[in-house]
């Protein structure tokens, strides 16, 4: 049998592409074993999908599944090794055989990249976070720490100024990688100090994190600090390395505002493309976009070939 | 007082926008009056919000509200008469007076034309509907006829045309205005069939449409023809006229995929921009955006004024 569209990744992207797809009349196939069903899983509370005041990241996902099973879609678990083109198909190679389609949605999202710190995993969600704009409001005049140089983290740092009551950059270098624009606007702020040459060594706390231990770098000297919030930046990885399509720098597929990667009739959407910004509703309406584009794609193919 | 942000209009793109602006801290009014606070409180049942399975129009948008509520923001009901630059300020002029703001969203949605027929009020939503993507399912193997010839009329007769069992377009001239792509698919279809010269008169049913009076424009002939939906594409007016920035043909914002327009601090987002599909939930995520970039922008205009 050869699928109408297949798409790789059971998140908040996925998901809403798949009810779309399906309510286009698109004979549809999930796969989802091997790849986050979802960073939001993962974070705790969630008060920023609209329509919904605060709810479980779980939770949340759990209300994707439902939804995306109700409107008739079917989910696979399978490893996908591989993507290749054979004429007007796309042949997805898993660890459980060759599955074929006409158009393929990819959307496997990204991991942020873990500094490997006592207590990261343990407090994930109690204090940690790897995004300002996700979590930033739950730290509303309270103490946090960002940990990181770059374009991301000074980014954050800023929009948590906004928010918490301090906010400290730990930086294991002597300066940023940021943009000079970002890192001026950073120095300007009063309430963001910098850490330099230092490095996180653990996270402390009970039922949320409590304190952070520090390490100078240079003098090796080591410090526990009070503090309610950890935002951590050492990057973040797509899911992508399968695949064989233009991406950027970081490996995330670079697309157009239709969703289309540099290959006719593979789409890209959520965490794994090159977005504005990472968010379950910006995920969402990526996947409903690529779903409409997979259909105009099939039905224009399907044309064609009669 | 100077906000640093204005929303106008208080539908899924407005509120979208409005709970993440003040998520960032941005002092924040909406504006609603004299728009629709969504088109889709219009649209009875919805069934393709990813999160609910199903939920009317106008509960969906009691959600929306809620949540800005719960999240603290701050809904006024003005008309909007007009937007001017005064140096790094917007002055929105309105019928109780002038606000200022360094930002501004216009979320302000569009209206599809109503043929102005007997019974189209009355059975919106109740198988009178103006899109496929949104209610075509409800239609999966009915008769439905679709009135008009245009790109849109077209585009969603073929959409229809693999849910529903018949799809009759009527079109009050001898030939189509679509694209020759469309119309090739169109003509190609078993299920499309055409009524040319033919104009939809009234709309009859008792809970729901039950059948539709037509017209033969030149032979004045009408008849009656049992039918189980009615779509209805004679063109959408975006609510933009009160804004002078870079639109389309059609009236509509156009804007980058920053939801930027042609006017440095003003971005559109939802029905009233140029997008590539009008759902509640591509809306939630155009207001999402132009929520950050409204946040970067004002953040970087008060960083330069210090």
């Amino acid at each position: 049998m050869v699928y109408d569209l297949i798409i790789i990744g059971g998140g908040p992207a996925g998901l809403s592409a798949a009810i779309y797809a399906v309510r286009y009349g698109l004979n549809t196939l999930v796969l989802e074993k091997g790849f986050v069903i979802g960073q939001i899983s993962t974070t705790g509370e969630v008060e920023n999908y609209p329509g919904f005041i605060s709810i479980n990241g779980i939770d949340l996902m759990e209300k994707f599944s439902e939804h995306a099973k109700a409107a008739g879609v079917v989910v696979e678990s399978r490893d996908v090794l591989g993507v290749r083109s054979e004429s007007d198909l796309k042949i997805i190679s898993t660890d459980v055989g060759d599955l074929e389609t006409f158009t393929l949605i990819i959307a496997t999202g990204a991991n942020p990249k873990k500094l490997g710190v006592p207590g990261e995993e343990e407090f994930r969600g109690k204090g940690v976070s790897y995004c300002a704009t996700c979590d930033g409001p739950f730290f509303k005049g309270r103490n946090v720490i960002v940990v990181g140089g770059g374009e991301s983290a000074i980014e954050d740092a800023l929009i948590l100024s906004d928010l918490a009551a301090s906010v400290c950059v730990v930086h294991r270098r002597d300066e940023l990688r940021a943009s000079k624009m970002l890192q001026d606007r950073a120095f300007a702020k009063p309430n963001i100090e910098f850490s330099w040459n230092t490095e996180l060594e653990e996270i402390i706390g009970d039922s949320i994190v409590r304190e952070v231990v520090l390490r100078n770098t240079e003098s090796g000297e080591t410090w526990t600090s009070p503090i309610d919030g950890v935002f951590i930046y050492v990057g973040v990885e797509p899911n992508t390395e399968f695949i064989d399509v233009d991406k950027n720098d970081y490996g995330f597929i670079v697309t157009n505002e239709k969703m289309a990667t540099s290959e006719a009739g593979i789409f890209a959407a959520g965490d794994c493309r090159t977005s504005i910004l990472r968010q379950v509703i910006t995920a969402a309406s990526d996947g409903v976009i690529a779903a409409f584009e997979a259909y105009e794609y099939v039905s224009a193919m399907k044309h064609k070939a009669e």
